[in-house]
């Protein structure tokens, strides 16, 4: 029945970051970030935090520059996944067929209406922990790895697109994926959307690009488990010289307790608290901030940072790369 | 397609409590765990977290005993109530459907094997908070009460029952829930189960009944959003009186950080950790305790208190209420 | 011996805050700081954190404008004391000995360089919790209020001054307080410092008042136990209406994790973390920093707001009161 | 004057234990504490916390068993050591001067009235951070490690003793230590008692000896700063095989939230909350437990762990070392 939601998509399932300085990226997901390596691929790394089920949930890959190289989103079950390819297929921004990859079966890959690129898959690799790194209890994916800031696992991604409002329209008629907030300026443009699959208030999010380039990337967030987590990762970012861009602070968006920092390839990262708040309605009323609402800065008063709306991966031609002398 | 999952239970959507001292447990559910009343009928009082997006999550209702009046799930759209409510009707466990109800539409009551009372329904009543409970953030659906230890929503419950099995098989094969963990013995007799709607890794779990009586009731769960605002519970109940009876430890079956007391009329309470642990692959393979496994204790090696095994509600015909003197 | 540390001055004992609008003051140290009443006299209401051995911490008196009545440092001893007064006289800066105040003995007051009162007192009457106030565990002065932010003690407070040197020298010579940071411009001109009494790394501070007036007072901190709790205070704050200035955030000097908020009466008001961080050498060696190091902002990044160089209270003649809108 | 507090020991400088498994005490204390090694010398490996401003607070020293080695006060200045050690030596308990230890002066050391080692003295070595231990805040003696738990620095120690009062009388009358709260049995005999030199309400502990034997240690104390940090610990410690004896839990006395385990040589380590609590009173009145009191087991009801009253180290005759399992 057509009214009913489409549960279509499972969850998203990894990302893929590409870096114009793929080992000090690496060190950093690794050192820093406490992420493990579960695969290497061409000039690719595969890396996950310890909650990951499956094998990873960040491809790095050596680039003459930096962004998003893909998204990917896992299907609840091979006819879903048929379901919305032959959704996809009926929009035009369908790609095809990828197989091959590290980790997961067949992938079909599309084009939002962007120009970022996306792929669906079903068939995936059950991480298997090696035995040191088997964890004290068996219903955990892997050990904690007692390194850096011990990231959990992915939780969401966020891109920058020209049209929010095309964007948001395409995700919910392919996929199904529902909206839960959004930003309406008060002459009607759409500048920002949290869309999700899951009971997380969102899996991924796309803001308003201010500089007509399309298919650049925002940020990529990794969870951790608690609100002092993300402060001890501040002290942590802080001690190995990481740029910490702003925070932590609260959202006042999805109420997200952040903190973004850029890895060394230039790519806006995020951890943030997982899943305190969650959406349990099944027909949950998207919430709409207005103009006005949004000058008042973040939940607890902090102003939103400039950079916040400039920086993107790729950079902008003019921008030479984050001139964090002057920002710090 | 029959081999797909059935995601027609959206979640657990709240709980009737009955309680011989209506007054002194309204009193511990308000004041110290911080909910909020919204609504009176009859003998029954309905309260709320701050984060509840329906009218209530607890229905609290004056009787000669303590237990379970009832659960209730929400579905996921009018046509799944339909579905679910046909597989109740031809597992011949169906009570019929009951309408009236505050806060909610026509709900449909069944039996599990065990005996409890459960209802599913689909149409709800969102909570319009009065002024003077307007929240600061419009995401949220209630302003915090800032008084005693301000429980966010409704989590879980767990009930007692004879034969875990039997009912296993009947939430998975009527509802479709998923089960995420379980015990089983090594006699392949299972003692516990954990089954989910959501991406929760659960939304409750029955254990077993060792004392041969149907229909007993062990717990109902509240969420809270970090570990340390558990311990902070704990203060605030040790400073009201409140009987602790174990905790605040962490599970090793679902890594809960738990902290469970009893409210005045008897009933076990828990708060935990909300959220942090996610199920977010579609097809989980459930993880299966041992024996051997569980006889290890808590996940830091706390001994599983005797009570935890004993103490239901109503209570046991020999048990004169639980002697907390002793105990303490 | 001279040249042994002077332990004369055990700590900080209570400070007196103005307020030109006394009943909404009251009411927010109260129903928001989650503070005790302890006496009333005159103008004046006495307050108390449930964890304050002495009567109480605060004392809030109407007045026609806002600021620092007077702080007040309890001596280690009655010998000790008498050692303070006879340095204090020879400061020629002593006001003289007041008795009759609520709460304590003789107290022997005085002004410091800038024009602030202080004053040093030995006898002192300890808090006795009513009963409705007796706390759980006899090593507690009282209760947990369970209501707002349960602020635990005073810690510290700052005031403006002139000529920070001058100053800073004044309390070491007098008081014996020991220098534990300060803040050194490249001329030489030292514009902020931190002493202290107890191992605590500062019980106040003083930075440099740029608009040349005298007596003028910064800021009052009351301790919490965790930096979690400081995050559930931003959130107490919000849903309250009060004025949230800066923060959460972590200092660089001393590594505070401050959150700044503004009473009704325009007091600017802390919460801050309690007492991870202790200085326990007796010869403890002054961190420095430099004017280069302060531009650097605070210590995860966060700039310096600016109100927070020109708010104090009370207010500057051209200032009409803070423009916060409706919200402080 | 003789009635007026003495403030002749500045605070706990180190310990040194005994471990007859030196390497892997050194892996525990290095990869799972998170300490730093700072000197080695003879059979001594000497281990600190990023917080710890001297050399060291831990010397680990192979033997052929475990046990503490000696304790050791920092006095608060040259002639306040000369002091205590006139005090000792009347005591006919000294030992006499060693000198030559790595990281201080000259120390005087001295039995107390059980047998136990200790120490006071004033001279001693600041820690001077390597550059890749260099600290990103100036005020904090070296960089986070960001390796297993990160102890921040020692915090106290505790012993067992035949006879309570003579301790309590000798730590006293010699260097003035004050007590913060005790337990004393009905008949009058006193079992545990805390005593400090600092704001910390204890720097050390003693509790009765029940097996007739002198010199025996319970357990050592490092700091951690938050109760999440030792929830964080405790999965640590899971993760790592370490066995957890008993925790995380709050005491009732000095309501010290605490977590203990063994390390391989066999002695108890305690990791603790650090600092919330101070006794700033210099006049504090010690808090007496009753016996009665003390069978309510720990503030929020945990019994105690009959293993706390006869595990010390090194261990009794009869015990052939802790019989836990593969788990240790």
């Amino acid at each position: 029945m057509e009214d009913e939601p489409n549960m279509d998509v499972a969850h998203l399932g990894h990302i893929e970051l590409l870096t114009p300085k793929p080992e000090a990226s690496l060190r950093f997901f690794v050192d820093v970030m406490g992420m493990t390596e579960s695969g290497q691929k061409g000039d690719s790394v595969y890396l996950r935090g310890w909650d990951d089920y499956e094998r990873y949930s960040l491809k790095l890959t050596g680039s003459t520059t930096s962004g998003m190289g893909h998204a990917a989103f896992r299907a609840r079950s091979q006819p879903a996944l048929h379901r919305r390819v032959a959704a996809l297929e009926a929009s035009g921004l369908g790609i095809g067929w990828e197989d091959g990859e590290l980790g997961h079966g067949p992938a079909y890959r599309f084009h939002d209406p962007d120009g970022h690129v996306l792929e669906i898959y079903y068939e995936t690799e059950w991480y298997e922990a090696p035995d040191a790194l088997r964890p004290a209890l068996k219903n955990q994916a892997q050990r904690l790895p007692c390194r850096g800031i011990n990231v959990r696992r992915l939780d969401h991604f966020n891109c920058l697109a020209r049209d929010i409002k095309a964007n948001r329209e395409f995700f919910q008629q392919t996929l199904g994926l529902r909206l839960t907030e959004q930003i309406v300026l008060d002459d009607g443009t759409e500048v920002g959307m949290w869309l999700t699959a899951t009971n997380k208030s969102y899996d991924f999010a796309y803001t308003r690009e201010a500089h007509g380039i399309g298919g650049r990337f925002h940020h990529v967030t990794f969870a951790l488990d608690s609100r002092e987590a993300i402060l001890q990762a501040a002290d942590v970012f802080l001690e190995n010289g990481v740029f910490i861009e702003t925070g932590p602070h609260k959202h006042a968006v999805q109420q997200t307790f952040f903190l973004y920092v850029y890895e060394p390839g230039g790519n806006r990262v995020e951890v943030a608290n997982a899943g305190a708040r969650l959406v349990l309605a099944p027909d949950w009323k998207p919430i709409t901030w207005t103009e006005t609402e949004r000058k008042k800065g973040q939940a607890w008063g902090l102003k939103t940072i400039d950079s916040f709306h400039t920086h993107g991966t790729p950079p902008l031609p003019a921008d030479d790369g984050p001139d964090y002398g002057q920002e710090s």
